[in-house]
């Protein structure tokens, strides 16, 4: 790595609403993507709801010569439509499937059934180590009374520790998808606070697209005006996220979005708008004084989003349980009625009707009894990111303490000494 | 750190066997635990199998002033059963959850409900930077006719995984636990070979224990001859491996287990035998050359079992591929079956035998549905870790080809360059 070098990275994301047989013209728009990421040729290619392993491999099959590497990432039932093309070879990869992820019966939700994931990428360009993460957190179908905002809290936190813990030999750290988070919502917010990321959006001098930087606009064919809810102009929702470790340092020269068609003013290539920023990685400037993640400037706004969360964790726990309790009575009602129908279609009483009820009575304890494990397991879930956020706050207070010079160190663990038995 | 320093680590391992209401003398065994565990002060003491949260509770209040910090990893609908103490602040910990850990529907071997996970403790020491992981893989129920070998190598690469992505910046790396693999077993080999640990047991010059380094003997009481299968005089399957990187030497100056009775001849602490292990970290002496975790020498055994690992999980992926198209057929006889009932109780025949059948076939096409859905989503999991293994293959043969020089860094990836735009 030469002293005064400076590695340009193009990044490309997008959310490619490819659901077999319900996302309209989903072959035409895969096609096309594909001829534009082959003339645009950019670094990275980072795709979210790639759902059909088919539309997979047509794009590696028609990216090969351009996007030589790439890589598909496997979880759940359908998928977690995760997947990567790449310019350079791709060192490694692995991903980590989000704990909580929505509920098993909510089925035309259907998320539970993707299995949500990050994907991690670690790719080695001129000397420099870059990890890239991709995602996708489960979606928002109601955001005046969301069921789902505790899992996806929950998904944050996991992604942020998750960044947190595979990028500490990192120089260069990217992660792109769609957080189905507002900029200012509280995921997006401890995701932030937790890794250090910078948005690309609000970071760079030079952005060109969709008004506010919004990645789903009306003006979009396949936006529906009840997909944007409150906010018909558009929303915010995908991102380019990045940070590169003190001695670097990292800038996003440029950020364009689609703005509701395709980049030649064709019909779009999804019912999300595409991110293509253009990212510069430096030495840092010797002026420069290079910040640690949480510095004493932003360690107020990590507790107060720590706290945040953690209230809304705990109250996801306290409704998990609720269930649990519910189911746990629904399984007491399901073996008394059984019970009662055995009675009566032994006593030769309505003998037909007791049959015919036999099938609902079975059916209510059997899946009571799944619902009641399922949100016994949801509840752990929680509470495990309950903990975990619980000790970063403790540890948080504990640098705020002891004032602004340990903090970094604390939070950091770069330096911090303990007992040792020295001989 | 002063140049001459030596970091004396004490660990404590054990398997605890606390199943609630199942497992013999739990209360008893649990105190005579934390009495133990309390007059020897251990640096850290890893248990697993501590199933019951009540057990961590008690010995978390009674282990306070010597261990002032603990942790309970918590998964699944029963819980990990993994849990932690230490006597030097705990600065991080975070989990993961094995993606595949047996089938729902073997209720009496209990471990889908576990939530199999490896729980990490970040841990800062002199100055150095202690990851310490504990973990529990699925039980081997029949060593002959293993139907979860595939998962159990899944799982072994996961965790491999998790040690390599999460400790690239720990200067010394412990993992404790009962990993249900003897010495020689793949998946056993699998995670030496990919994370570079070194195995306290055929390490040490310095053992004190039960022969062979085994942690289940027939002399303890709670062992049944069934439960050692082939091997009467005991197996191996609980470990304490470690290593420290580059600069740093790490060794096991002493190893003890218990031989079949508490440390005072009194009655075991559990069905396992308790692993005692002082570590000891230095400088790396002079003459020492630090050898790279895959050295060239290394690389072959490497490259022999990610071959090895590969077929076993292609094969296990076949095998849910199966079950899958097993569940299939299922569905649709439930469904034939249904039908007919229908036209039969509608046409007046044999209308309660007919209403009787009923229960069963609608069982039958819910339970193959949830199968058939339980199996596609085994064969992706295991689909993700076969591409995992063939990527590490494809690198390790590139290694291999390159020749012995361009091994270690190719693998463990630390300065290949590739395409950079300089401006």
């Amino acid at each position: 790595m030469k002293p005064n070098f400076t590695l340009r990275l193009r990044v490309f994301n997008l959310n490619c609403w490819g659901i077999p047989y319900l996302s309209k013209h989903r072959a035409d728009r895969v096609k096309r993507l594909g001829d534009f990421l082959n003339l645009e040729s950019f670094d990275l290619a980072l795709l979210e709801e790639v759902w059909s392993e088919q539309d997979f491999q047509y794009l590696r099959q028609k990216l090969l010569p351009t996007y030589p590497a790439a890589h598909y990432f496997r979880s759940g039932i359908i998928g977690s439509g995760l997947c990567v093309f790449s310019k350079h070879s791709i060192q490694e990869f692995t991903q980590h499937v989000f704990t909580l992820n929505g509920y098993p019966y909510m089925i035309h939700h259907c998320d539970w059934f993707c299995g949500k994931a990050v994907g991690l990428l670690v790719l080695h360009l001129s000397g420099l180590v870059l990890n890239a993460y991709v995602t996708h957190l489960h979606a928002e179908y109601n955001r005046q009374k969301d069921i789902y905002l505790a899992h996806r809290v929950a998904q944050a936190w996991e992604l942020a520790q998750f960044i947190h813990h595979t990028s500490k030999k990192a120089d260069v750290v990217l992660l792109c998808g769609d957080l189905n988070l507002h900029p200012k919502d509280l995921g997006c917010r401890l995701l932030k606070e937790w890794t250090g990321l910078h948005d690309a959006y609000l970071e760079t001098r030079d952005f060109k697209g969709s008004e506010e930087g919004c990645t789903m606009v009306p003006k979009n064919c396949y936006v529906k005006q009840q997909d944007l809810g409150p906010f018909p102009l558009g929303i915010r929702i995908d991102y380019v996220l990045y940070k590169a470790v003190s001695g670097l340092y990292i800038s996003c020269k440029t950020l364009k979005t689609t703005t509701g068609h395709d980049p030649y003013s064709g019909p779009p290539f999804s019912d999300h708008e595409a991110l293509m920023a253009t990212l510069c990685v430096r030495h840092s400037p010797p002026q420069h004084n290079p910040s640690p993640t949480h510095g004493p400037a932003e360690s107020s706004p990590l507790t107060s989003v720590l706290r945040e969360a953690w209230a809304e964790v705990d109250q996801g726990m306290a409704q998990a349980r609720w269930w649990a309790t519910v189911a746990g009575y629904a399984i007491g009602l399901g073996l008394l009625l059984l019970a009662l129908l055995c009675a009566l279609a032994a006593g030769g009483w309505i003998r037909e009707a007791a049959l015919l009820l036999w099938t609902p009575s079975v059916g209510l304890v059997l899946g009571a009894g799944a619902f009641y494990l399922f949100h016994v397991q949801e509840a752990k879930s929680l509470c495990k990111t309950r903990t975990e956020l619980q000790h970063v706050l403790g540890r948080a207070r504990e640098a705020q303490d002891l004032g602004p010079e340990s903090q970094p160190a604390l939070l950091l663990g770069q330096q911090e000494g303990d007992r040792v038995e020295e001989q």
